[in-house]
């Protein structure tokens, strides 16, 4: 009997697996492994009312938009922003053919890796370190030198690759909102270019669904052929307030939910918690101080201070990394 | 026999129907009944080329990025764009509550629609009337404020909603490369939240796949709330250079395949032009006075001119809309 009805089992796999609403059937395999205590239990209790097509929650999966942060949400964010070590690394290796940098308290500064001294150049300074390390080559030429530094650059603390630094749980995450239809984007503060060279291989998210900052980039047009050119010049600021402004331009659709670790995401989740129906919003709150960092309210680098006041008044998840991440990091490459 | 193989028939045709290469499989509906001639088989020919797994022009469904122009190459733009025409309509509508317009010569043409002397104003009469006709209130209302005009106003022509003068051969078009795993992204000179309220029901194409020219949006809190206010100021023309930066900032990859009509096009056909590996690119000719409009080289609307010698250069393909458009338009609704 079993041989006959074969085949009609194999169908019925196929269909289950098959179209718009794969994920929501048998699943015999935890979603979540490296997560445990409530904020697994929200997420999936979230997911499945969401997805639930009879339920009063239903959101369609045209709507199902999941926002995330990249730094201190998808990855770590310490000692300082990923992004900031690569733009030292970046003038270190131009220092040769500047010379005059020498002698200029802040490149000298960045070329040491000193943070502190760059720091109280204030934005100014910031700006000064991101042109010099960011704008004048094309964009094409600015994706090869990202590629190549985040294939080979080592995490001064870990030793690893910054891409094995990327949060096992949010992996996981992503995989099971996309399993259950959601669009994921990154919303980052972080450069958008900075990213997207990377960003499909190590979290399945595609260039298109990757916003961040980003500087003004030119056409130029040489003969028969045609470019675009890195300037040094701020184009915009996704961070804060710039959030929901950016999602608003490139999404067009308030978020279902949304992802973040510090400040600098609480008008992303206020902006998803006004929409009409149901919403989900978590921060990842970093209380790991032997795994990874333990910081919040008085941190430089993702500071979370105003943001867990709102989450608690607002009742949004929190998620308590030290308890509720069994594991931190994927494995290692070597 | 048959009936012993009819469920593994039937688990062919499930797995040949799911999945990425749906489209690819047997196909014996004509996909693009409404075309014909050369440009029909030059359409045909890339995307089979492109789709090909073991063929040299093999592109991966991730890289299938395809870019439309909206105004008159998915829908008419004559007399003028209807975006104006959506801002005149707007205008008059409040008019009553700005008697200081009676008086001023730009704002009262606007009322009358008088396009002629709106044109004189140039750049900053234009700017006038967008501040007034499409800044002030909440992204949510403009919303609703479009989706009324779209739902109700009719062409002045053709006493058509404008919805249903979108180019029935474009709609194949767009559903035939989706079949075939591209994402179809509107990259358009028009207004981005004008186009986002109806474009998902009328060409499939969702809000996070329509990009276009922008005002600034602000972040506004009051109290609990949390709105975002359209202002009086540009933020960005998707126009010329403007469309590849904006693909750029948008998509982060070259589009396979660009689709536009006009000399406002022509960057973004030689960006893709300029990609690595195979590309397509498609002017759409406005060559039928009778069933459409004739216009080309003079026109101030929607102007073809350089793009028609380069396109004849580097043998893009030209749609000859007169004869290789069996149809215009969809049916009237009524």
């Amino acid at each position: 009997m079993l041989r006959i009805l074969f085949p009609y089992i194999f169908i019925l796999l196929l269909v289950s697996g098959c179209g718009e609403n794969s994920a929501t059937t048998i699943e015999t395999v935890d979603p979540l492994p490296s997560w445990q205590g409530d904020s697994r239990d929200a997420l999936i209790e979230f997911v499945e009312s969401v997805t639930n097509e009879g339920g009063a929650n239903y959101v369609p999966p045209a709507d199902r938009i999941a926002t995330f942060d990249n730094d201190g949400t998808l990855w770590a964010e310490q000692p300082v922003y990923f992004q900031l070590i690569f733009a030292f690394d970046r003038v270190k290796q131009l220092a040769d053919q500047h010379p005059e940098w020498q002698g200029d308290s802040l490149m000298s500064a960045a070329i040491r890796g000193d943070v502190k001294t760059v720091s109280g150049f204030g934005m100014g300074g910031l700006l000064k370190i991101v042109a010099a390390s960011h704008a004048g080559m094309t964009t094409t030429e600015f994706e090869g030198i990202v590629t190549e530094w985040i294939e080979t650059a080592r995490h001064p603390v870990s030793g690893r690759k910054y891409t094995e630094m990327v949060y096992q749980p949010m992996l996981e995450l992503l995989a099971y909102l996309r399993a259950n239809d959601f669009k994921t984007f990154i919303v980052s503060g972080g450069g958008i270019e900075f990213m997207r060279p990377w960003a499909e291989a190590v979290y399945g998210i595609p260039p298109e669904q990757v916003m961040g900052s980003s500087i003004k980039v030119e056409w130029e047009e040489s003969g028969d052929s045609f470019v675009l050119r890195r300037l040094p010049e701020l184009n915009f600021i996704d961070d804060k307030e710039g959030k929901p402004v950016g999602i608003h331009y490139f999404i067009g659709k308030r978020p279902l939910a949304a992802f973040g670790n510090s400040d600098g995401d609480l008008q992303m989740l206020q902006w998803t918690d006004g929409r009409e129906g149901p919403s989900f919003q978590m921060y990842i709150h970093h209380t790991d101080a032997e795994r990874e960092w333990a910081y919040d309210r008085d941190s430089h680098i993702g500071g979370l201070d105003k943001g867990l006041d709102i989450a608690a008044e607002k009742g949004w998840v929190v998620v308590d990394m030290k308890n509720d991440w069994k594991t931190i990091y994927p494995p290692a490459s070597e």
